[in-house]
């Protein structure tokens, strides 16, 4: 490759950065319908036409983002098995990126009347899901599939429940939640046998 | 009370009905911003002149729809015990209602950029929160406070996540999620003694 087409490919790059970075403030400030292709066009300091030649559409913008929020929560739990660290995060409502879930708040009420943002927002899920399946696999070789599954499902369940609630005041000591949930993932881990 | 009057507080009543009904419509359709009085007026067959007789502002008219949607879920809670119900509810992603949930989706997503509709959302929760404890209490009079704080903040979270998911496929069989919901909420509600 020359330099030439280096240097491109980083601008290109670089300004896609841009353009998602801007697309996230709009749509935190205005919502959704708030964050149209010309408020986007504004806040990213380039023209409509300029945009389009990064992504086909608002929903192109809206996958790159979803993508981009998906890639930082599964390098986050690589690794990490579930029943080390989750009863803390969930106990004490930690979020990764407070931001993030917001976004995915915004995607998911868009979703319910936008087919193509309903098809991103289950691609993130199954992308997410998936890549939580494989770590708990590994950790927990001895659970069967479809319990292995219903594991995961859980799991998913109360992190998407607590990122939920995170938006109102918390109404139980997180000191009282931990042997909750300790106990609660200690009983999903272990076989019947 | 004359004729007069009961006559008049009934057209009040229904058309307060009709301007939530309207405001429903309006939020499923274009989202909360997508929502403007204007359009709300013409939803609802009414001059916005009309609409402020009834309501001070948009906040609100949200404010009205969301105590109705807490109400339909409080009644529907009245002398359910949570062990006994919930297990299936969440194994089987059953919904009390589908529209309250996306509908209260979009007042979270709001809730993250405007002060009244936060407190809005925090005031739900709350009464939502505080009317599910006294039934829990009730049921399983051994609980000691902290503990039943505790519990029905799980349960939240439980049904919180749970509506969050039913936007996307669900990947874990109902059938394998039942005994685990079942153990989980038998165990929770087991003191240590």
């Amino acid at each position: 490759m020359t330099t030439a087409h280096s240097d491109r490919d980083a601008r290109h790059h670089q300004r896609q950065d841009e353009i998602i970075a801007a697309a996230r403030r709009c749509v935190r400030r205005a919502g959704f319908h708030g964050a149209s292709m010309s408020q986007l066009a504004s806040e990213s300091q380039l023209s409509v036409g300029q945009i389009y030649r990064y992504f086909a559409n608002k929903e192109e913008i809206v996958a790159e983002m979803v993508r981009r929020i998906v890639a930082t929560r599964v390098a986050a739990i690589e690794g990490n098995t579930a029943a080390e660290r989750l009863p803390q995060l969930l106990a004490w409502r930690q979020a990764l990126n407070d931001d993030d879930d917001l976004l995915m708040l915004e995607v998911a009420a868009e979703a319910s009347r936008n087919r193509r943002i309903a098809d991103i927002l289950a691609d993130a899920d199954r992308l997410m899901f998936d890549n939580a399946r494989r770590e708990v696999a590994a950790a927990y070789p001895h659970l069967e599939a479809a319990r292995l599954s219903a594991c995961v499902e859980i799991i998913a369940v109360l992190i998407d429940g607590t990122a939920f609630r995170r938006l109102t005041p918390q109404k139980a000591a997180a000191a009282q939640l931990l042997p909750l949930y300790q106990q609660l993932f200690h009983q999903l881990f272990e076989t019947d046998k």
